[in-house]
């Protein structure tokens, strides 16, 4: 398996999302400008993965502040991180980074600008290896809720390509093969960006986990002719009531699920939590180009003029969400008080 | 507005709807099996065009029989029609259009075989100028449903292009456009032929009917943001319980509405009606080749050899339909009793 993204000396280095499957080509970010372009532009997306990118990217910008005091550095740095924090506006994961890394600036200001520069390197290298352990961790605990002979469906790609590693809803997929459960993948294709046709049905094939594509409006067919079995979906920012922002369609599929009295789990680290917002109705949905909608591969699939939208995620209220699932346990409902417990235990 | 059929002098002329919006371009079926291609393929499609294509396709196949008698006659013409049945299983009236193809035939059995030939002309010609007629009225009673200043969902294409003209589904458009109200069309693009993207956005826009284009996974987020007032999509085949056969994505558009308190509404013509068919249970859903699934608009999407599923129908249980429009009046619940009376009606 390719590696997401990697740190080398200098450079962040990402497989192009854009392009998968038919290029496996990478993206050389040197600056923290080119890793914010390439969160904006989806080289690199879901929420675990943009989180990875932002810390790295943030280390990029630090070494490249040619400051001699603490001050003057910190200041350049919070510019830097304020763009930074514009890329993209649904995922928290991007903010939580972003706050992670000036929070250890801040905690080494007796430091050198040198050494502090060092020490961010480090934070950006720990929440890429964390976010790996954290996967693992929540696979282990979302296998336990999974059948032998399962059909999973899900939606968009909360995969090893949505993280630094192992995925979070595929994350748990994959550590119910571990187990030794004989399970299978039920692929949204999930246009209009296709992450399920084009990451998640390629990851799993790489990895030898049976997987089927369907298109997006097809779930309910099958879900009511029971070959489904169970739904897990990543998510982009959750609010404290335990409302999930995940890719557009997610709250359809939640809908479908419960009227068909098949269980949705999300699978998100906690770091996806926002216990800011008391509900998902705050969080910010990212409208993207109607462009991505008419066209595939800048070919056109409507009319020339015709007008388009593009929300990039949609709210799915937490009465249809049957649990979520963190590297710190399952929460269940109700959430304000589950999701809270999560994110105090440690 | 072009026409999506015509019957000149030995030729059944269609537009090409694998190749619009990008290409207008026509096919000319010069024989029974042309016309059988043409529905297989979908240069022509929805339930009351192919009712059209499938007489005139008869009236080619009658012509081109070589017989001197009603007996001989009949046998090849039931032979040639037995084959186009199977050109596509779920509308009906492919089956309803040569059943009443082979009735004329039978009620004119003491004309000479030259005399039927032209009887079969005239009925095709009968079939396709009821149609148009059909849709009018059809849209006369649906408009009475669609308040002013309303924006209605579709999926698919029951426009224009899916019928001898009007339309029935967007034939409740233009009838509710003719009445002098204020509406405006969101198109679920309907993957994956993207009927909704290709044709329903092109003859909407060639009517300067108001349209946006959305990916179908959108539509329940516009649901729960209060943007779409009222659900209308044609019908391929429906049930003597009013369980709705439609294209596949139609049940999970209804079980959204239905989530969200928003009237859905089938438009279909009384010969989409099957009352030998006790539910939806027992209508056939077509599986189509998954290659149609892992393209789009000819362009692969998915990695080379990965599974794909393509039901190209789906069955919507009446519990989810608010009514059913017809060119006889509209149907309501319980349709068992509804459909039998408008049936029987004439």
């Amino acid at each position: 398996m390719v590696k997401t993204i990697e740190y080398m000396d200098g450079v962040v280095r990402m497989i192009d999302q854009t392009r998968l499957p038919s290029e496996t080509v990478f993206v050389d970010c040197k600056t923290i400008e080119d890793v914010g372009e390439a969160i904006r532009g989806m080289v690199i997306r879901g929420a675990p993965a943009i989180g990875v990118a932002a810390a790295m990217g943030i280390s990029l910008g630090a070494n490249a502040i040619d400051a001699a005091d603490y001050n003057t550095f910190m200041a350049q740095l919070e510019q830097q991180c304020a763009k930074l924090g514009q890329a993209r506006p649904t995922a928290v994961n991007l903010k939580w980074a972003i706050d992670r890394m000036l929070t250890v600036t801040k905690a080494h200001s007796h430091l050198s600008v040198s050494d502090i520069k060092q020490r961010l390197k480090q934070e950006a290298m720990a929440i890429y290896t964390e976010d790996i352990a954290t996967n693992e961790k929540m696979g282990g605990f979302g296998q336990s809720l999974i059948e032998d002979n399962s059909t999973i469906l899900t939606h968009c790609n909360a995969g090893a390509l949505a993280t630094a590693g192992f995925g979070t809803a595929l994350g748990v997929v994959r550590a119910a093969v571990n187990a030794g459960k004989n399970v299978r993948v039920l692929a949204n294709e999930t246009r209009p960006f296709l992450q399920g046709a084009r990451l998640t049905a390629w990851e799993l094939k790489e990895d030898n986990i049976p997987v089927k594509l369907i298109t997006d409006n097809m779930c309910g067919h099958f879900m009511r002719k029971q070959e489904i079995d169970v739904v897990v979906v990543g998510a982009d920012r959750i609010a404290a009531n335990g409302d999930v922002a995940n890719k557009i369609g997610t709250y359809m599929v939640a809908v479908m699920a419960r009227q068909h009295g098949i269980p949705f789990y999300v699978a998100a680290p906690v770091s996806t939590l926002d216990l800011t917002l008391a509900s998902g109705d705050a969080i910010p949905i990212e409208e993207r180009s109607a462009e991505e909608v008419v066209t595939l591969n800048k070919q056109r699939i409507a009319p020339e003029g015709v007008d388009a939208s593009h929300p990039a995620f949609d709210v799915t209220p937490n009465e249809f969400v049957t649990a979520i699932i963190t590297e710190r346990g399952i929460a269940r409902p109700p959430y304000t008080e589950s999701l809270k417990a999560l994110a105090g235990a440690s």
